[in-house]
């Protein structure tokens, strides 16, 4: 089986289940407990989330550890939002549905919400989020990449512009992780998501980043761990595991990039009608979409998985939905074209033969 | 070493450790996946979820899979009250502090908070909370055991007056699952929360059931898996691990419960000073919990972690607290009594010999 749906979940590294193994054994301890038992759990929780802070150069008090990316995008947007006297609102229209949904919760309870359009690559024009900033704005979110086209947010220009209005800029950095720089300096960001389960850590881990002094309204209540930030025992073995992951991941994915750019190059030239989306360079390496004009997303993949390739329309949160993708509809794709869409999304292991067999294959069926 | 701390967190059991093993391997897809990977691991979550529901006399429908005791009773008491038209809520004094700080937030968005008083034992009387029901009641939520002192609570019959008024009852289940019926429909209840790592399964992982036709509004939101009820990928190989670990735990403790009463008995007569907390009977089999006026609680705790026995003085979400525990001043023990408590907590494979172990130490230190 070739798997090419990395954005949807990736394998759990060899090397993070070995790291994580003694805190599912012997290392059983609460963090909280103050005995030789909790002790050494506590150690290995704090090791890990120093090693967080390392990859990201912020400090260890900043880093959170939830279950996951839709809760720390939850954690984020709806806690800088609650703890803000601002009541307005600003996500990017291509955002993850634990981004948009939060918002609309918020818009719910009586904020206001403003949407961001995209141009048709999928990226936000800087003007239009400096145009949308009022004075009661309380947090902008757009993510650092888009987990349908691949596309990449210039998150340090935009952060610039919500700096000098001293407005909280959170990313989600979910399919980032593993690929771009997550310095938070660099990106100029106030709070930043990660996923375990897109890196090679299992599912139930994910980070919250967010910088000292910006107030956050907790989601969890309840013991105070994490300084307070999120209750509940802390899941060990799962922090330990994300930050082996964080830090398997890193360095360069030229060659990736170049697999992937080849990749691309053979789809658009040998099967008939097919198009990119998302941004042709400023796009996720790992990442290769398109539609595929006149014909079904969805027989393609059944196709594609009757000769052992795995890959997807868009998210897997919408897979089956007969709603065309939120993100290729923000992106003036219609409707019908939005519905062809495939998405095929791989690793550093993803190989040039594979992607070579898989673009073999759609030339087959598109002809 | 002797482990007495099983309230606190509990070591992760062997079968529920093989049951996970495939989820945390080959079998790593994401449930909602429309492929073969994804299916092969939404078989295996809605095998987990039927036998959860199975334990708890539930439908599948009505149980979710969430991060953990904290996060299932933040979603069960702010989800309740927010989607409720009352605006009051009523929790025990004797509360985890999941549920008294997510009631303590409702309180700070405008709720009415009644919390209602115990009696010596831990105990609350029907009478209180029949009193305490206003109406706009949204939502009560009350334990099923007690985590410091042990004490179950007549779930049945306060669910009883509750129900007279039809307002929905949640129970923390998190002590007493492993020891006690779980029933929803024996219990009366309209939502329970359990967490993995109190009976065997790893950290990470809870469930919250509720109960069909009774509105939540979602803690998560975002790509709307859970049918809706948590967004966020879900930690397959966890919820399997806590189904397994939902199944092993059921059966008699009677024999617990023999060895209890012959190491409470041993500590009480041989101890100068000792005393009982919680009930001496309506408590849970693996806990035995005392204060020893006159003495400090962490010089004892201390002192037996030095001859290889590890207990604690109460939740370890307080552990290394100067305040007096919130259980024990709720049942009327003066706080510099309060000060000097410790707890056993054990599980159904501490054996007799080991709690002789620990009496013979207690009362050699209390010479």
């Amino acid at each position: 089986m070739i798997y090419l749906d990395e954005a949807a979940t990736t394998p759990v590294k060899r090397e993070v289940l070995e790291a994580m193994w003694p805190y599912l054994g012997p290392e059983f301890g609460n963090p909280s407990s103050h005995h030789e038992v909790g002790e050494a759990a506590r150690e290995a929780l704090e090791r890990a989330r120093a090693d967080v802070a390392s990859v990201l150069g912020a400090r260890a008090s900043e880093i959170t550890f939830t279950s996951g990316g839709t809760e720390s995008d939850n954690a984020a947007v709806k806690g800088i939002a609650l703890a803000s006297t601002g009541r307005h609102v600003i996500v990017s229209a291509v955002e993850h549905p634990a981004v948009l949904e939060s918002a609309a919760w918020l818009g719910r309870i009586g904020y206001d919400i403003t949407v961001l359009p995209v141009r048709p690559d999928g990226g936000v024009e800087p003007r239009t989020l400096a145009e949308a900033l009022r004075d009661d704005t309380a947090v902008v979110s757009i993510q650092l990449a888009n987990n349908e086209v691949g596309t990449i947010q210039p998150i340090a220009e935009l952060s610039r512009i919500t700096g000098k209005r001293g407005v909280p800029f959170h990313t989600d950095a979910v399919q980032a992780a593993g690929w771009l720089d997550l310095d938070v300096d660099r990106l100029g960001v106030q709070a930043m998501s990660i996923s375990g389960h897109k890196l090679g850590a299992p599912k139930g881990i994910g980070i919250l980043y967010v910088r000292r002094r910006v107030p956050c309204e907790p989601l969890l209540h309840g013991g105070g761990q994490e300084a307070g930030r999120r209750s509940g025992t802390e899941n060990v073995a799962a922090a330990v595991g994300i930050a082996a992951a964080l830090r398997l991941a890193g360095g360069l994915a030229d060659d990736v990039v170049r697999r992937r750019d080849a990749f691309i190059a053979r789809v658009l030239a040998e099967v008939p009608g097919a198009e990119l989306t998302g941004h042709p360079v400023a796009r996720l390496p790992g990442s290769a979409s398109f539609v595929f004009p006149g014909r079904s997303g969805e027989s393609i993949l059944l196709d594609l998985e009757r000769r052992g390739i795995v890959s997807s329309s868009g998210s897997a949160c919408a897979a089956g939905s007969d709603e065309p993708s939120h993100v290729l509809t923000a992106m003036g794709c219609p409707a019908e074209i939005a519905q062809t869409a495939v998405r095929f999304t791989f690793g550093r292991g993803t190989t040039a033969e594979e992607l070579d067999r898989v673009a073999d294959e759609l030339a087959a069926l598109g002809a």
